[in-house]
């Protein structure tokens, strides 16, 4: 068996590139004497989450109650990046092995309250960052005041533990090389709180930040305790083209086959917005993506199968049946829509389960349980 | 158990609406002696598939083997409207009960004659409609020349049938009160080739077309036979943005929580682009979704698991765990992320699977099998 017998679309894995991308992170990390507690968003797959915590990271980063379930089979060491809110949410959470320290960033006591009230009644301490918004203005509160009351409720109340701070500096895309006076800037904002924090008797045991545009700069903000970044034991063409990474450590991949050439100027392949999704590209250019081999012919339109090359631009002349490798624009989301990670290590190739995809529920399963 | 307690992100479907959509396409197709065969690619089950045979559907329309096969539980007569590329791919479609009634839109003699050798082999016979590329640049023949070549290969041929033609008015998604030019000049590209496959003996029996934009004014191409409009069971923020339909007829809607209204004119909802999809709105305006109850309420921007509302132009004020519907820029592709779509009737929520998704392909099976 191998790639070129399979169906497409397919997502491929080089695991060799992925043990090299793994490898980069722990070592800046340790390097740097920060922790690294990557987001399994990206793959949402047990045995890559075990490559991570066994190359040295401190835990794992989740989402969503359901990722977190699956990943407490690797590791007891759990933080969800995301306010769960909700009663369904909350029993989940309070479901997971009672071996897992489990902590949680909210910006609210809208939050905190039901969330520490369930924990109580079901025997557990559940840990408290704070979340801070730095600027990406999606969710995190944005003054001393408002993190210092959470803080000390978190502090006060039975069943949760305040633990420290965590943000998200989303806002910083920019190529890598002209990141430097945004991160001057958050470093300051960080200190900010810290002092303010320190000064309420509330100083942070933990400060989580990071994502993967800002990854290798992370020691410029000296007083990160623990990064969470995913997407660095893929990349794609965004990270790419921010300079964070190079063409060579792409180590996914979606597989396609050329269906039609009767368009002039066009290609089209089997891996459409299904596929790949319609993201736009953050970087200068346009398109859905990249063919690997090919870096000069990008994906100029998507429909759901089908997927358009512009091929005005390169000298090479695509057949009916022919195999091409498509980086995607943003790798965390075509993931998602695969049924499946097609893992290529030493001409071997296993089909790996995308354990924690979607909400964890039977399609069939009685609504509401 | 009603919407109250599920757990969100949840799709949620109201079945009155899906069946008062369903029959004003009927309705509009039996007024004008068209076929309708609509795209399953849409919902992906087999049950609203069975509603719409029910209704009148003259067959369904699918995009992929593994949509083929669950709908061969419903119907004898499918069209794959996507050229059928692969050994795995044509297997697949010899493998669909001997009862059903095959057809295939393709464009190239690549992809006849593999099929036509396989359908022979299997003996069966698989018809042939001849793709078209009309404006949507996609797939699809470009002159009668090469249209008359491959339908008279067609014909030839042991294994396969020459049955007629089929395109897709993809480029024509103006408002729907402004496509009266594209559709005359596009009825006027259609005579053209019919009148050059009569003179070669080729006049075909099926001439398949048709689109959700241009559903309504398909009366416009006297020529069609059949239409294969999809997104019609739903509708979505695109569709009506076009005036294709009313804001009461969208029957598909992402049920959210608010889980943040920590940022100063944001919230932040459950429902990011792993529910909603990144897709730009196609009409006049941006972001990617907005309320049902408030349409004044945009999805500004999306992460992965955080739809970030705008409420700057809103007297509404959200408050963290209040619920509310979202209404996808494009419902195909959010269909396509979900577990499951909840159907509401009457009071009553079932959960009812998306059948069609992905490849049919199980986490673990072996590779290229």
């Amino acid at each position: 068996v191998n790639l070129a017998s399979v169906e497409t679309p397919a997502a491929v894995v080089d695991l060799s590139l992925v043990g090299a991308n793994i490898s980069r992170v722990v070592d800046y990390c340790r390097s740097h004497g920060i922790g690294w507690r990557p987001h399994v968003k990206t793959h949402k797959n047990r045995r890559l989450a075990q490559m991570q915590l066994d190359a040295g990271a401190i835990g794992l980063t989740v989402a969503t109650p359901h990722e977190a379930r699956v990943m407490s089979a690797v590791t007891d060491d759990l933080l969800l990046a995301y306010p769960p809110v909700g009663r369904v949410k909350i029993r989940r959470l309070m479901d997971l092995p009672e071996q897992v320290r489990l902590s949680v960033a909210l910006d609210s006591v809208a939050v905190l309250e039901p969330l520490a009230k369930a924990a109580q009644q079901a025997g557990k301490t559940v840990g408290v960052l704070v979340e801070l918004d730095v600027g990406a203005k999606r969710v995190g509160v944005s003054s001393a005041a408002e993190a210092i009351g959470i803080a000390r409720l978190a502090a006060e109340l039975e069943g949760v533990e305040y633990r420290g701070i965590a943000f998200y500096p989303g806002h910083i895309r920019s190529p890598q090389t002209e990141q430097g006076p945004a991160l001057a800037q958050l470093s300051q904002v960080l200190a900010d709180y810290l002092g303010s924090l320190g000064e309420a008797d509330l100083e942070p045991r933990v400060v989580s930040g990071g994502s993967t545009p800002t990854l290798f700069r992370s020691h410029e903000l000296p007083q990160l305790t623990e990064i969470r970044p995913g997407t660095c034991i893929f990349y794609d063409r965004d990270i790419a083209g921010m300079g964070v990474t190079t063409w060579n450590d792409l180590a996914y991949t979606v597989l396609a086959t050329v269906v039609s050439v009767a368009v002039p100027g066009r290609a089209a392949i089997d891996a459409g917005s299904k596929a790949l999704s319609k993201e736009a590209f953050r970087s200068s250019g346009d398109g859905y993506g990249v063919l690997l081999e090919h870096p000069e012919v990008v994906v100029a339109s998507l429909s759901e199968e089908h997927g358009v090359l512009d091929i005005t631009n390169t000298t090479w002349r695509p057949k009916v049946g022919e195999r091409v490798r498509v980086v995607p624009n943003h790798v965390c989301v075509s993931v998602n829509l695969q049924d499946r990670l097609l893992v290529e290590e030493e001409g071997r190739l296993e089909a790996w389960a995308i354990d924690g995809r979607g909400r964890g529920l039977a399609p069939t399963s009685p609504v509401g349980v």
